[in-house]
């Protein structure tokens, strides 16, 4: 039943007669099975006036079938000692459930209970409502978590990756029953549905259930066009009192599915992966301007980019940014050292096998893999690309995409933009 | 080499002539090795006026050591990519490595050039102290947080385990280079050391290297009595005006070495574990009272503890805390029914199960039961435990241990203590 064409051994992937795409990694030492359901049913899927509206169906979703309300889908849950959970990115969301292998289709069975009959019952609604009400109050009290969105927001400006997860006040206020009904019919479709699984399993029993349960399901999502990102250079400030300044930086860099990704990953590490990486070593080391920064990748299928982020004082917040700044031109102009490379790689090999070993984890990088590339990608053949990264590539890499133009520069404290740029950007 | 009497298979135990005490579990199936060391060196051993030394500690040991400063140490840790940390806990520190299995020996040396040679230099201890500062401000500024060390103060009142682990601002700026010098030289001993392996290794080669790097090693920690906890029945408010008001109870529970361990953590998973649980039903589903509701075990080697939280507003705090209150008198007098001993039953084996899988997981998993009990539990006895948990033992737990006497019920918020406890509870 499944084909295996090209597929290394453990790996597998089928695809039902309704569109639904399954993929799998069999993991015979473990005793867990982790499996789930991603949809392009995101934050850029939303209607432009209902945002926040993807996020609230992830809660939403688990609150209550044609069969179940709030309680008895939880007592179901617990019954089968599941660990269960859902979130929402820009351009897709996921549903999952992690149980002993044993409980494997009993579990899926409840999950199609919750992806084909959910009721999003409007009393529950309300509660979820206040939830996460709450949730965004805490995100507007925290400038550490709205620095993300501040330099996203000018990344990605005035297209749909530009939005905020939870949405605002106003547009969560809004939403009704009726917004949750559309969005699931529009998105919860068969030809939408990218089915993974991790660990424990037989897959022909696997691809059997699967057709058992989702076989009957018949319907289209349409495909949504969203804008290509074009980010330019620009300065995003956001006055607040107080005694911090968080800022953020973000530029075009390889996507995942560039053939430079793995260079791009280890060019993050070494610039701000670790405690012996650059930034690290120069802001917080050496000069002690922060309490923290770090840089990684953060970026999408559409485009990918690099994420700078340093916590410090006012005082310190041009200095910072100055050395900040400064380390990105070097990196630009000097690339990597031998031996800076050879420690970044060791490193990212050595996460990527201790991860490895978890079934949650294999099914988010399997998901990855297939959706960005159509791949499946082995451990192995990721520590062969991260092996394969050379000082050159590096920094042809460094060319491509230049880490300071264009480059979105984001704050949110006391300075003002001349006190906090002054001259260290040509903007 | 080793003492195999009365092991399981893949269990290990040995002792080096210096005292120290080594556990693991191979786990063959992995790539990786995950070890520690934990040390009787934590909060409550520290010297009265000396609040917050331990938690000083655990940062100041990556800071440098004799051969090497803050800078090349990161860099040796990530040339081997490692992931390396600590903890401090009341009565326990601990220092660890997560590596993939060919790291083992080079890790374990740089692990004990730590731990036998630290410098605790003047300069990162500056820095260190000032990120701990910031860490104290953000705890005094997060009732969420406070209000754990808020029940706490009030369940231990008036023994070491009241204290913060952090410490408070003052004691820790008036920490010393020499303190940090004298904790090491009276804790970090090696009759003092637990050392725990869990993953792929070979034990008799372990053994061997543990031996080489730490056989030299000599010298006594002193054995630090500790008044016994008694908690009596108390409320503790802390005022803060707002529209948050924080709840936390606690009251003795059966500790980890108590034969009625099991059973006690099967009461806090009905409890307060999970979203079918009796205090997530009551309070947040059938009534909206909170935000958050949780339970669960929370005690030490002396005492042990269960420990209920609950966010609420100024407004429904007196409700909250009445259905809280009201539950936990439904609960000693009415145990729990068959359906829900079942379900939190299958829940803890799942759970038991699915975090067995890491080895760093179960590398904490051994210390706790060595450290406890003198015992390796395997997987497979804790679930035998589990499953011999009755409704006929829980009430029996229940008849030990009243929830409701004596209670330390804490909050921090704008209410008084008549608006929030009036006559809920007979103190």
């Amino acid at each position: 039943m499944s084909d295996q064409n090209g597929l290394p051994p453990n790996y597998f992937h089928h695809q039902l007669p309704n569109g639904i795409d399954m993929i799998g990694q069999y993991m015979p030492s473990l005793s867990s099975t982790t499996f789930g359901f991603q949809l392009e049913a995101a934050v850029i899927h939303e209607p432009k006036e209902k945002q926040g509206l993807a996020h609230l169906f992830e809660y939403m979703i688990f609150q209550g079938t044609k069969k179940r309300d709030v309680r008895a889908l939880n007592e179901a849950f617990e019954s089968l000692g599941a660990r269960k959970g859902a979130s929402t990115g820009l351009e897709t969301a996921q549903v999952w459930a992690q149980v002993v292998h044993t409980k494997f289709e009993a579990t899926l069975e409840l999950m199609h209970e919750l992806l084909l009959t959910p009721t999003f019952p409007k009393d529950e609604l309300e509660q979820v409502r206040s939830i996460i009400l709450q949730e965004i109050r805490r995100r507007d009290d925290e400038p550490m978590s709205r620095i993300f969105d501040l330099v996203r927001a000018g990344f990605y400006h005035d297209t749909p990756f530009a939005r905020q997860v939870l949405g605002s006040s106003d547009s969560v206020r809004a939403l009704q029953q009726q917004d949750l009904r559309e969005f699931w019919q529009a998105r919860y479709q068969p030809n939408n549905v990218l089915f993974a699984i991790a660990g424990k399993f037989d897959w022909d029993k696997v691809v059997e259930k699967m057709q058992a349960f989702f076989g009957d399901w018949e319907g289209q999502a349409a495909p949504i066009s969203v804008p290509r990102p074009q980010p330019v250079t620009t300065i995003e400030l956001e006055h607040q009192d107080g005694k911090q300044e968080h800022l953020g930086m973000m530029f075009p860099f390889p996507a995942y599915n560039d053939p430079d990704y793995y260079a791009a990953m280890v060019i993050g590490e070494a610039l701000g992966g670790n405690m012996a990486s650059r930034l690290f070593v120069e802001v917080r080391e050496k000069r002690g301007l922060v309490y923290s920064v770090s840089a990684g990748l953060a970026g999408n299928r559409q485009i990918g980019g690099m994420r700078v982020y340093a916590g410090t004082t006012p005082e310190q917040g041009h200095e910072c940014l100055e050395v900040i700044v400064n380390e990105l031109r070097k990196l630009e102009q000097g690339g990597l050292s031998a031996d800076e490379l050879e420690r970044a790689k060791v490193q990212l090999k050595s996460e990527h096998i201790m991860r490895g070993e978890g079934s949650a984890a294999r099914m988010g990088a399997l998901t990855r893999s297939w959706w960005y590339e159509r791949k499946l990608k082995t451990i192995q053949e990721v520590k062969e690309a991260i092996d394969a990264v050379t000082q050159e590539q590096v920094l042809r890499v460094l060319q491509r995409f230049s880490p300071l133009s264009p480059i979105t520069v984001a704050a949110i404290g006391p300075l003002g933009r001349d006190e906090l740029v002054g001259n260290t950007l040509s903007v």
